[in-house]
Formats: C-alpha cells, structure tokens, sequence
C-alpha cells in the first residue's frame, strides 16, 4: 500500500485514546497500599502472584549468589553492556552552565524507584538499560521492585553487577504504589521509572505529579526505511526480532522500491516455520505487519506521523532520511546498526517511547535522572534596567506588594 | 521554632497525597469531550461559566483591538518582558551533539497548548512565561484555552503581542480534554502546559501519557534565607509579595540570626494594615508563615526537604548557600534579585514546581517543548567488537531473531 492508505490503516488501528477502564480498582490497591503498607502489600502479593511472603526485601546475598552462579561469559556479556551504557549515558550528561548573573544547575534524584517486569519479559538488558541511567546520572539509593520470586534469577544478578542493594519481590499496581507513598520496608521515591502491564502503567499515570513518572509503555515497534540494495535475510531478521517479542508488536517495513519489498516480504513467510519463537512471530506478522511503497517525502512524512519507538535506516542515502526524520524513539543507520545491537550493547537505553509518544517525549536516560533550576543573581545596573517594565507589570496585575518589594530597591 | 521541629510541622500540614477526590467526574468529562468535541464544550461552558457560545474561537481582530488598547507604557514593558524571556531561554536551549558514530538531537515540538486561567489569576506575566518559551523551542502552532469572555482583555494583548493567532475561550477540565482528544474546533495537540484550578490539574494528570504534560501545580511558596544584615523592609515586601497572591500561599523564612527574625517578624506584623491586598496577607501569614532559626547546615538540609517554588537567598554567604542548594524551583540570589523581579523580567519562566514536586521536576523552559532521539550509526569495527556480548544476552533471553539479527552480520 502506499502511504496514504497506510496512514488510514494506522489510525484506525493504532491511534487509540488511553483507556480509563480498571481505573477505579487501581485507586483502590493505590489506597490500600497508602493506608496498609507492608500489610497490603503481602496481601496482594498473596491474592495476586500467589506467593506468600513474610520479608519481600531480597537479601543481598541472594543477589550476589544469583550473580555468582552466572557463567563466565554471561557475566562478561552483562558488564561490557553495563560499561558502555554507562560511557554512554556521560556523554549525553547535561551539565551546569553560568553565565554570570544567570546559572543553570543540575543535580542527581535523591531516590528513584524501578519497577521492572517479572514472567515473560524476564530481561536482563532491560535492567541495566533502566539502573545505569540512574547511576550514571548520580542517584544514590536505587529501589527495585520485581514480581520474581525465584532464586539465581537473572534479575537479580544483573541488579548486583550494577551495585543495586534494595531489592523487593513485589510487582503490580501495589509495588508502584509502595514506591510512591513509601510502606514500612520501601521507601517513598521521587521518581518511579520502568516498564510493565496494564495495571503498572494505570498506577503510574495516576501517580503523575505525587512522584515523577518517566513514561506509559505500549506496545514494542519498529519501522524499517530501505532501499534495494539491502541484504534481504537480515532484513527479513530485523523484522522478527520485533515479531518475536509478542503478538502485538508492531512492524512496518517502508521503501521506494517496490521490488526489494516483495522479495523481502515473500522471504519474510517463507522462513518462519524456522524460527525457534515462530508462533508468536506469525502471529505478530499476521496482525501488525505492514509493507508501504511511495516517494521519498510521502515516507518521511508518515515516520515523523508514526514517531516509532524503534525507526532502522538501511538506504544508501541514509544521512538525508535520518536528517529528516523528527519524532523517533531512536534511530539506527545502517547495515552495521540492526535494532537488536541497540537492545543490547550500543549504549543509549532500550527504554524508548512508542504508541507516537516520541512526538513529546524521549527515550530514558540519564538526564532523566536529574532535576535542575535556574539561580538567578542579578546586578545593580541589570536589577535597575529591567525594575521599571516589571513594577509596569505589576500594578497591572494589581499586585501592590510586588511593586513594592520592587520599588523599594530602586531607591 | 528550630529546623527540626519546623520540619516536623511542614510535614504534618503540608505534605499530603494528591487526592483521588472528584475522579470519576473529571472522567465523564473527558470521554464526553472526546465523544460529543465541540458540542460538549458549549455545553460545559454554558453551565460551568454561565456562557452562551457558538463559536469559541477568539477572532484575530479582537487579541489585536485588546492589544492596542493598552497604554504604550504596558506595551512597552510586555515586550521588554518577552524579549528577555525570549533571549535567556535561547541561552539554555539544548543543542544537538555528534559524536560520529552517536547523534543526539532535538526537534520541536509540532503543536502545543497552553492552559491560561482566568479570573483573579488574569496575569500577563503568565502568558509569557509559558508561551515564550515554547516559541523559543521553535513550537509552530500553539493553541492556546482559557475561560476570558471579555474583549480589551490583557491576556489577549499578551497573546496578541506574542503572535498566537489560536486562541479559543474554554476553560476547566473539558478544555484540557479538548486539547487532548481534538474537536472540531480545537486540533489534537502534543503536549499540554500551564496552571489551571483543581479539575485542569485533574485532567492533565488523568491526560498523561495521552499527550504531554508539564507538572501539576499547588499552592504557591518562598522560602528566604537571610543573614543579620538585611534590610528589613525589603524583606517584609517579599515575603508580602508571596502573600498576596492568595490565602494559601506559603512563606518560611530562615536564618541563623535569631535578633534578624524577631526584627523582621515584627515588621511583618506591622506594616499590614497598610498593604492594598491587606486581607489576603493577612489571612497567609496567619495559616502559612513559619520563621526558623538554626545553624547553616539544619537550614541547608531543610531548604532540600522542601525543595521550595523560589528560594530567596539574601545573605553575605549567599554563593556558598546557594551552591548547596540541590531542589528548588528556582533560586534568587542577593538584594537586587527579589523574587519578584523573577516573576517578571529576570528571564526565566516563573512556572515553577511547587509542593516539593522540585525534587524530581525543573521550572517550565524551552526544553520542554523540544523533543529528543539518539542516531546511533555504528562502524564495522565496533559492530563486530560488542556483538558477542549482545549475541550472548540475547541467547540467555531466549530471543532467537535478536540473535539471527546480529549473527548474520558477524558473517
């Protein structure tokens, strides 16, 4: 189809109005917790994740045997990931500037939640590509809630490679709202960052302004951006390793060229009975997959539309397109650049907006983890410059002591 | 009263949970706005505000008539304003960085709207300060709601003056729902700033995630930190000039000086009687004001705790307090910087977080009607030095196509 046509098909399927529904029952875990604490925290863990629980704070000697029993090459994969991500993240740091009478400061959280996903989404790069952030912003106390109850958990070996100490077996609305409003074992935080289910995600968006909330999560994406000189197996790869997450991710392949298209998408169905995850992937393809031909501008004009979480530029005149391209979770040039390596070891987290939310917000990262304020120290000649314009202003608004506080130091 | 027993105050009367109050109302609100657009919001308009509407978007001709209505005194001392807010939020705008193989870069917002309330809170000054910034950010379409129904009104001249040509007179709930979902009227819009009554501030915090929003704002409040050399009345003013604003607003002042506080306590109570808006002043300094003596660090430690919408620093060792200022709305530094010329003319926006939410967010600036993405455009070289690592990960997830991704171009 060509873009156009595309475009009608993503908004009525894609284009959806958050839901309100279960809102009134996430108020009420959220109550409870606040009222409860701990209490209904192990009342819910129990109701819900069926796990009965005396002390959900995880030992740390559980985290560091979980890391211990990792093999060493799992070890050595999960700290090269950690120490890029962390050089990384430096380099995007903001810093302070001064400009005399006007400075602009930043300084690290004090306290930060994560809540990262338990079951099937058990991954291990999705808890270094929330925590290294924070460290590497400066956040000194790191408070991790995970409905994962087992032992060796690769959860909590990554927690440990990265010098994460509070860790708590409790998931759901409730753990969000321990983070917010603080229970006998979990602290009140500042900020809750991560992803997680329909009622984590209603949790977080009705703590929007009790605490600082990093995003709403939807459902994983990708668009691709070829042309026709593109290897089509990896192509048709970078496609499943979208697929392959659940049936709901989203995948749009976009090109000039109408042939390099149907080469891709015919090798696309051929070669999933292969594939290890294949029912999920033809699941995904079935119901999210698209293929859209058009001119160059037409494309462009429906990346910037969508602002997909993932956009991977495989075109000889990438530069152009990836120039032009302005709402995107990330962007990745090249053959050398597949979505994947940047799931995993490229550096710039994986937590990245979709669902167009890249239209106002950013993938997460360090500056994320700090706030900031202007300081303002103004001199004689600048105070009595600009006095007579704001003391204007400030009889307007019929806000004498303004005026005054103004005045008086004119004198 | 000490630090700590002022902390133990703050905390009992001040630090509450955002309320859960009105909810369900605020809801029906939005889906009848989402369902029903245009028609919904004559409708609220006509029973919230008691006005008949039929065509709710303000006409070019009447934000210029009530422009050049103003005295050329105010229209000079409006652009002086905006000028200044103009250039300072250009200083501290982010810029893109490239570091060849990682981009990070930034693109404005497409549209935004902006909240102005109406009623006693009709401040010039506010439009400004939320409108700029945004046309700083390089924002083409601003859409701008508020519950003003006469003409000649000083938010249109600052709308006018500032070259907003959306303006639409809709306020409450159902006008941040308008903004959110889109009318006929009224265009779907990115990201939604500006202070509003409690249901505004319910709808935004319902809206997050759907669009943008930029905080939830409380009462207003400043904390002064001042040394035994002060000039008395200028005090008084500022802490006056906080009062006025409403009966709710909250000023602490602190010092290590116990002669400077009881001096300055003195006055406050005198010089009432005299002050225009002496009842409003009178009624927050009796709910709302709290002097602290004790010894710099209590005080420093303090200051942190509260995080306070402005801090006033008017004390001989204000750098070294200032430099220890890690949360705050933004900080005023010496006796040519009071608060009120930030509220005006200093430069940066005086939309500033209050009600300790400093901890985790920053004042309203250009940044916040940018958006951001990293390009990553990986080498060979570096593809093939940290694809073991991502393939490793990617095994140990389960993530088959994650792995075929990379692998096919380790070939």
């Amino acid at each position: 189809m060509d873009a156009l046509e595309f475009k009608k098909v993503f908004e009525e399927k894609y284009v959806e109005n958050q839901s309100f529904e279960g809102m009134s029952n996430v108020i009420k875990t959220l109550e409870d917790v606040k009222n409860n604490k701990d209490s209904a925290l192990r009342s819910y863990t129990e109701k819900f994740d069926g796990v009965k629980l005396d002390n959900f704070k995880v030992h740390e000697e559980k985290l560091r045997k979980s890391y211990d029993s990792l093999p060493a090459e799992e070890k050595d994969a999960l700290e090269t990931i950690r120490q890029r991500t962390e050089d990384y993240q430096k380099t995007i740091k903001y810093t302070d500037q001064d400009d005399g009478e006007f400075k602009y400061v930043y300084h690290p959280l004090e306290k930060v939640g994560v809540y990262v996903p338990g079951g099937t989404a058990l991954y291990p790069s999705s808890v270094l590509m929330t925590v290294v952030p924070a460290i590497a912003a400066g956040v000194k106390e790191i408070h991790v809630t995970t409905p994962t109850f087992e032992d060796n958990n690769i959860t909590f070996a990554a927690l440990y490679l990265c010098g994460v100490k509070n860790v708590y077996t409790v998931g759901g609305a409730q753990a969000v709202a321990a983070l917010a409003y603080g229970t006998e074992t979990i602290p009140k935080v500042d900020k809750i960052v991560g992803p997680g289910n329909y009622y984590v995600a209603m949790a977080k968006r009705l703590l929007f302004g009790e605490v600082g909330i990093d995003m709403i999560a939807g459902p994983s994406e990708i668009l691709l951006y070829v042309d026709d000189k593109v290897d089509v197996d990896s192509i048709v790869y970078d496609i499943y390793a979208q697929s392959e997450h659940d049936a709901n991710a989203r995948t749009f392949l976009l090109s000039e060229d109408v042939d390099i298209i149907d080469r891709i998408e015919h090798r696309l169905k051929d070669m999933i009975n292969a594939q290890p995850r294949a029912d999920i992937i033809r699941a995904s393809i079935e119901d999210n997959h698209y293929a859209v031909v058009d001119y160059r501008e037409a494309l462009l004009d429906l990346v910037n539309y969508i602002a997909p979480e993932h956009v991977s530029v495989q075109h000889e005149d990438s530069a152009m397109i990836v120039k032009n391209i302005k709402y995107a979770g990330a962007v990745f040039e090249g053959y050398h650049t597949p979505e994947a390596i940047g799931d995993y070891a490229a550096g710039p987290s994986h937590v990245l907006p979709t669902d167009r939310t890249g239209r106002f917000s950013h993938g997460l990262n360090v500056n994320d983890f700090l706030t900031s304020h202007a300081i303002i120290s103004l001199n004689e000649d600048t105070f009595q410059d600009i006095a007579g314009p704001a003391m204007t202003i400030a009889k307007k608004e019929a806000l004498d002591a303004h005026y005054q506080s103004l005045k008086i130091r004119t004198e």
